[in-house]
């Protein structure tokens, strides 16, 4: 009495929703298990982090991207490759320092928040979305970037648009440079 | 945490590796939280249903499925409509039990273990995926279908396959009528 249907070529892409909902039961256990908000932004940074230093290898076989030269390619990267691959949106992206090593993701619509309105009062410090910030630091990571990525702006707070900042840290090798 | 109004037609697809790895740090961290694997287990029940009680609506909405006349249609509908649009996978169908009410979701692949090799010797109990099983629950409850559903085979505790049994409960009218 089976009824099985033809095994095609695998799917990668799933649908959305039920991402979200899931990120969401997520977030809400953690906001269970820590009284602080710091510590549930602290733990879901981590959690990315740890998706992150795995998901860069996926992202690397499957896009075939070649390696960046600067900084500002690698921004780039992330926001039109990366958040398009495993988000479906493309943040645009600006460049917020002279120095060259600060960039902005700006959402317009953060696809993580679909099912959200608002934090609720008590949780007030929560950065929602911190998994991300984590993700994309774990996957710098693994390829010779340390970044410290954080959010400046949340529409769940109030904000106008929801902006991830990513500073590109110095290499070890540039500071040493830097003091010879 | 209302589910926010006006979404406009975009893309609902994302890459299922984020989701995977997400769902795995929420299994992680429910295990981190409950020393039983039961626990776990009703704990990610719980979650699904929750999940399945709000996915409905989309579900309904996206699919313009028509009412099912039956349980078997119902099965099938599970399978070839919610599973393809929701994880980009199709279990087999089949019918189990001569009274018509009990059905397998068969998958030879289960999409949600990409990244999970087997379970650790001391969470030989995890239903890893479970929050599958209240996801399907919570949504035929939606639709006043009462079912329980369980992981009958796992293939991440050995089993060739794995399978997930739906089990719909007599409605209180049918219960009605045969008293009568």
């Amino acid at each position: 009495m089976s009824r099985s249907p033809g095994r095609k070529q695998e799917n990668h892409k799933i649908s959305r929703e039920l991402f979200v909902l899931t990120y969401g039961a997520l977030v809400a256990q953690l906001c269970k298990d820590y009284e602080k908000d710091e510590d549930v932004n602290a733990c879901l940074d981590r959690m990315g982090y740890n998706i992150g230093i795995r998901l860069i290898d996926d992202f690397l076989a499957r896009s075939a991207v070649k390696k960046c030269r600067s900084y500002s390619e690698t921004a780039d990267m992330i926001a039109q490759v990366a958040f398009k691959m495993y988000l479906g949106v493309t943040p645009s992206v600006s460049c917020s320092s002279a120095t060259g090593n600060e960039f902005s993701l700006i959402l317009d619509k953060n696809p993580l928040v679909d099912f959200v309105e608002e934090l609720p009062a008590e949780r007030a410090s929560l950065c929602y979305c911190n998994l991300l910030c984590g993700v994309i630091r774990g996957a710098l990571e693994m390829v010779h970037l340390a970044a410290q990525v954080t959010f400046l702006q949340d529409r769940l707070k109030g904000d106008a648009v929801t902006e991830i900042g990513i500073t590109f840290l110095r290499k070890p090798e540039d500071r040493k440079h830097k003091r010879n």
